[in-house]
């Protein structure tokens, strides 16, 4: 039992570390697109990986932020960051972009999953807990984008993003209220979240606009 | 005395949610204007509606925000994208924005108001707390421009927006020293700023521009 | 030695003074160059003045920010502002800029020993601090050109300007962790800053970019 406990916490941890490569690498790559400077590549790099939980903990008052009790992740996306720069080029893109496709969604779900545990262990109501899962997990692209000039591509590409952790948070807070245990909630969320991006990447579909 | 009251909190609690919707639908159509999909409908309507109220409470370092307390206004400003996207038409933007002109001025001195009395109680400085309820009133708007990749409306239209909230705040802020009652400060204070911005538009008042 | 430390409190004073006017006129004039109007021009003065400062103590979660405490320091830039309005036009703008380059350099440093020192005190580790001083000096400009809807120059004008403050920085924490007294400290991260700083804009150092 505990050999499963340990199996799961190193899943968890392995697939944590990955996301956060893959938010990081979209960020540097956005600033690769628009020229940035060393520095840009490495503040967006930093903004879209720890961004979004940022913010969370910020509006839940809570400190110390994960990246100042883990100082070993600042560390990493900055070695991140300067790797990219050495060995990563424009004609790797496309590649790199398939690459984190499904670490991307998968942190879409773990850290939906975070922000939603957080605000439920403040008692804080059900759709604000949602709400946080949400921000955790999309505001890191958000600022990216909003830094660097653009409109923020998870509101106007039309491609379900925050949809699905908008589903994935619904799930993890019915489990929560079934008493369900964490792990639990915690796989079904990571799984909602993560399918959904997935049927949504191949099937193409596409949120409603905005008819004229 | 109490019936007074009553109407008084009754007639309080109408003008916060017809400013509420006002703000939120200002978000809805600029988003529409840019094209932003369903997600980014919802996000910038309830920046726009929760955002100056936000930033103000992260800066005063209060907890729970508004829209913790009062979920349903969350649940509210959500049907509203919704039936936006449902019913709004492009060519209904005229009208809508006529029509919320009134309750947007009349939201930007009761925001304002919130802003300067909240500020008030903790006791900062008079310059500090007008400065607390402009962002209220204000900043919302601000986010919204700079999520839908603008440089924002209040600060560069040229029309008086934030002066008159900055003129209804020093009234707030005088009579609150001169120990006038509570309604009265608030009345005080939405009637200048509404009658100011209600001029303003009349008169086309013009703010003064960098002299090149 | 009283007499000592008077004058080093006194100098401190007026490169503090002098680096936030530094810092506001650089906000008045992107202001002014896209056309703001009065509200813009105090809001982004306001902004580039107070932004990185107030970002760092958000973050740090203190409270009362240092222009809640130093009020008059609020009353000086609305000051600025509308003295700016008056009296500067767009073809004193190219000397205005060469005469802040100084007092500009000097602030960064000492606005970067500040959000260290304070980081320090709080026991975070030594990455996160040097973090802070760059938020701190460096965060009202980013502030400032989202605001006027441009990417940040410090992320893509290829000068140094950040990595002043990171080397400045960590200069701080090298000599706070040999408990070097704490004004030789602020000295030497502020010599380091504008020393580097200064020789950048001298020698025309470029920061690497993104090889395609």
């Amino acid at each position: 039992m505990q050999n499963v406990q340990f199996w799961g916490e190193t899943l968890r941890l392995l697939v944590e570390l990955a996301a956060t490569a893959a938010f990081a690498l979209a960020g540097i790559m956005e600033a690769a697109r628009k020229r940035l400077d060393a520095v840009g590549v490495c503040v967006v790099g930093f903004l879209t990986a720890f961004g979004g939980g940022t913010l969370r903990d910020l509006l839940l008052d809570q400190r110390p932020f994960f990246w100042v009790r883990h100082v070993e992740m600042l560390w990493g996306v900055l070695a991140l960051c300067v790797l990219a720069m050495l060995f990563l080029r424009h004609r790797h893109f496309d590649l790199t972009e398939k690459a984190i496709q499904w670490p991307d969604a998968m942190g879409l779900g773990l850290f939906t999953a975070t922000g939603v545990h957080q605000a439920l262990l403040l008692e804080l109501p059900a759709l604000v807990a949602v709400l946080m899962g949400l921000i955790t997990g999309v505001f890191g692209g958000v600022l990216r984008d909003v830094v660097c000039n653009e409109i923020p591509t998870a509101f106007h590409d039309h491609r379900p993003y925050a949809v699905c952790a908008f589903a994935g948070g619904w799930v993890y807070v019915g489990l929560w209220q079934a008493d369900a245990p964490g792990w639990l909630a915690l796989i079904a969320c990571v799984t909602v979240t993560a399918g959904l991006r997935g049927l949504a990447l191949w099937r193409n579909w596409q949120l409603p606009a905005w008819r004229t």
